[in-house]
């Protein structure tokens, strides 16, 4: 039998650094403006909702930003994560493609969130913030944040969508087990969340609607602060262990990606592991093919507007530039929650505009077809999210083997799908479909988008 | 913040041989008896469901067993596996003791189970078979034996206790997601579960029960052969390479355990951890404390009689001397259906005998109080089985706080329980209870066990 191969780090390479991509962008990031104003913020403007540390790091150009040390203490729990030579699905694919993948599921909540959880969670209690505000969708972010607060000995407060917290109460559970107190959103707490049920008492809720109301709890307390799972800019920055890790692991393998893939929902997985290899390509060294995989039911990069928008629904954060559905764009429930956003990080936004980065697509049946394909190659059962990932890495495999090339490919395994085995029963007794072309249209002139 | 401390080993740690306690025993094991004759079987007894290869490893007395290179190559998918001084937890509990924990969550499906799945599977396809046929309670056997079939191209039958087939879809769904087929038992598939469905259609089932089905089928066909999850010797053999990993990652800590903890079902994820050590005080060198928690509503270790019997429901097996409640008891259904099992292995029974282990019973309410203790402190949220473990762990570590006493504690966190949600739903909603102590005694007398 074919084996894998493992690539595993000591210690010693867990990094010292965040990678701001910032610091090598040929043309810089535009700015978030005031929703009043529309003139630029300042760090003033966003201090109700986090603490300075992270506001800086927001706006960051140095090139490296050193990790605190009770930061990197916690990180040692799982990290430096393995990276796998896939030869296992390779053999099954008869690609002659060398396909990596970096794991993320290792974590303590099964995937890349707790990468920026925990610094989120030490800064806030640095600036003696006792308690967080968040919002979650399929519960990744949420039962992370949950982890890294009980670690702090911080408060956590999560909103969670109302149709994945009636249908995901194991994920709640999980939030609860770390101490932390969940509340589907939208919620009578908030005057978001008791606007809506006032004209909507059964809402099914978005993300959109529940970082409205976290954002709306942290604003009234000083002692409380936001968090938010992807995203900005500071998140990202967390999130580039992972393609730093990957350059090293790499490295031992005496090899280099030609092509990256990640799944993009708000792109810090995405982000996280492709910064690195774009810095090494920025400051001149070798060049990468980076692939973004989105759900086509919520297809932000591929047929969203580049536009100043607003992160949440009702309308309380400042406006960021972005590739976006619509503020009020409420993706169909598909089986990959943590993509069910209707923007797009600014900072991958940006790099698509400049042709840094390819994107791409998938429904979600292929995708789920791709991850038992991956389960039984591999034994990692992917999470419905990185499944888009997993396809997109297949694809390229099967077009080396068309092509008789190899390429490296590597992909980011960004969470196990041990919480998501409802998704994969519904795939297995044929009840998931996909959305047919007139309704992917439909929804997008809904949302005032062109057709393709 | 105080922090963990983690060690790990690199690939060429992993061990090259799986350590066989029997080689050490002060006095040999009890023979296997047939149940015809009650003389002592041979090889040839077992050959039906078993290849040689394991039948050879269940009776060696040699004391290194090579472990074959294909079996290392997928141990190395997640081998060794990390080991953690849990000081967060220290310092919850204020405790001068130092706690060690052997995490084994870090397998595909989350459990040590695959340590023997993988060999089984690889002996079998190496004598040519092409099938299995299993049984599983809460999923951890029957999901880890279908890992291992899917790498090496063997069918996986899965034969799942009632109960838990319909009270954990989502174990099932893995299961199926590998590829294996997973059957509600008692079944009309075989003639026992025929039976028993003739008189009682609605039978919950019984690891048991579902073990002479699994059997029955094995037997039938030359092409196919049953596997143990627990139990035997050589299943306890292949699972030692958590200890003996445990044994070098110490030595890195610079340190010793005075007390070993880890919870018994059929007993093999205590004798993975504790064989190793054992055998090191065997043959002279320092002795170790060890102690194996078992769940109070299926005490065979702390109330069983130490007896020949069989060890499953049917009486399709041979007789094994262990400590057991009966081979027709059914336990209640508390929440940690892997330790809900009749008997022990002959191994850790011959050694409770010999007085070198020791073993105590815990009610659940206790444990599952562990277990989120420690998912709070340590980020890590452990099955039910391993909270029984942890509650050992954590009352010798108050033990310590109150004798003012620094030992070492070295416990096996045998899984994670990202499958368990409901069960911890249960506990925080008030819905778990503990058997009373007049449950109790009508179990035992039912069970023709005396009172205490």
């Amino acid at each position: 039998m074919t084996s894998q191969i493992k690539y595993l780090l000591d210690e010693t390479h867990l990094p010292k650094a965040w990678y701001n991509l910032a610091a090598d962008l040929p043309v810089p990031l535009p700015p978030v403006l005031h929703p009043g104003t529309k003139l630029p913020i300042g760090p003033a403007d966003l201090e109700p909702l986090f603490p300075m540390a992270l506001i800086e790091q927001e706006v960051s150009t140095v090139r490296e930003i050193e990790i605190p040390e009770p930061v990197r203490a916690v990180y040692r729990q799982w990290r430096p994560s393995p990276l796998f030579r896939a030869r296992r699905l390779e053999q099954l694919l008869d690609t002659p493609a060398r396909i990596y993948y970096k794991y993320e599921g290792v974590s303590p909540s099964g995937s890349h969130k707790p990468n920026t959880a925990v610094p989120q969670a030490f800064y806030n209690r640095e600036a003696g913030i006792r308690k967080l505000t968040t919002e979650t969708g399929a519960g990744q972010w949420g039962s992370s944040l949950a982890f890294a607060g009980s670690l702090f000995g911080i408060e956590v407060q999560v909103f969670m969508v109302r149709v994945s917290y009636d249908q995901k109460p194991y994920r709640r559970a999980l939030m609860e087990t770390y101490g932390a107190r969940c509340i589907a959103s939208p919620s009578p707490e908030t005057h978001a969340g008791r606007t809506i049920l006032a004209s909507q008492p059964n809402h099914p809720g978005s993300l959109g609607i529940a970082i409205s109301e976290a954002v709306e709890v942290a604003a009234q307390r000083a002692d409380t602060k936001y968090a938010l799972g992807s995203v900005l800019n500071h998140v990202l920055l967390h999130q580039t262990v992972v393609g730093q890790e990957a350059l090293a692991q790499l490295e031992l393998a005496d090899d280099y990606p030609d092509i990256l893939v990640g799944c993009t929902g708000g792109g810090s997985n995405f982000a996280g592991l492709a910064f690195p290899f774009l810095g090494v390509q920025l400051r001149g060294g070798r060049k990468v093919r980076v692939i973004a995989v989105e759900p086509a039911a919520c297809p932000s990069l591929t047929r969203g507007k580049y536009a100043y928008d607003f992160g949440d629904t009702g309308h309380l954060t400042p406006l960021v530039k972005m590739h976006t559905l619509g503020s009020t764009f409420t993706p169909p429930g598909f089986h990959a929650g943590g993509l069910r956003y209707h923007g797009m990080a600014p900072l991958v936004s940006h790099l698509a505009e400049l042709g840094l980065i390819e994107a791409r697509a998938y429904h979600q049946l292929r995708c789920f077809e791709a991850g038992v394909q991956f389960a039984r190659a591999e034994g990692i059962l992917p999470a419905p999210e990185a499944n888009h990932a997993v396809r997109g890495a297949i694809d390229e495999a099967l077009r080396c083997k068309e092509e008789g090339v190899s390429r490296a490919i590597l992909v980011n395994l960004c969470g196990h799908g041990h919480f998501d085995m409802q998704a994969y029963m519904d795939y297995f007794a044929g009840k998931l479909r996909d959305l047919s072309y007139e309704e992917s249209e439909l929804a997008m002139a809904l949302a005032g988008l062109p057709s393709v």
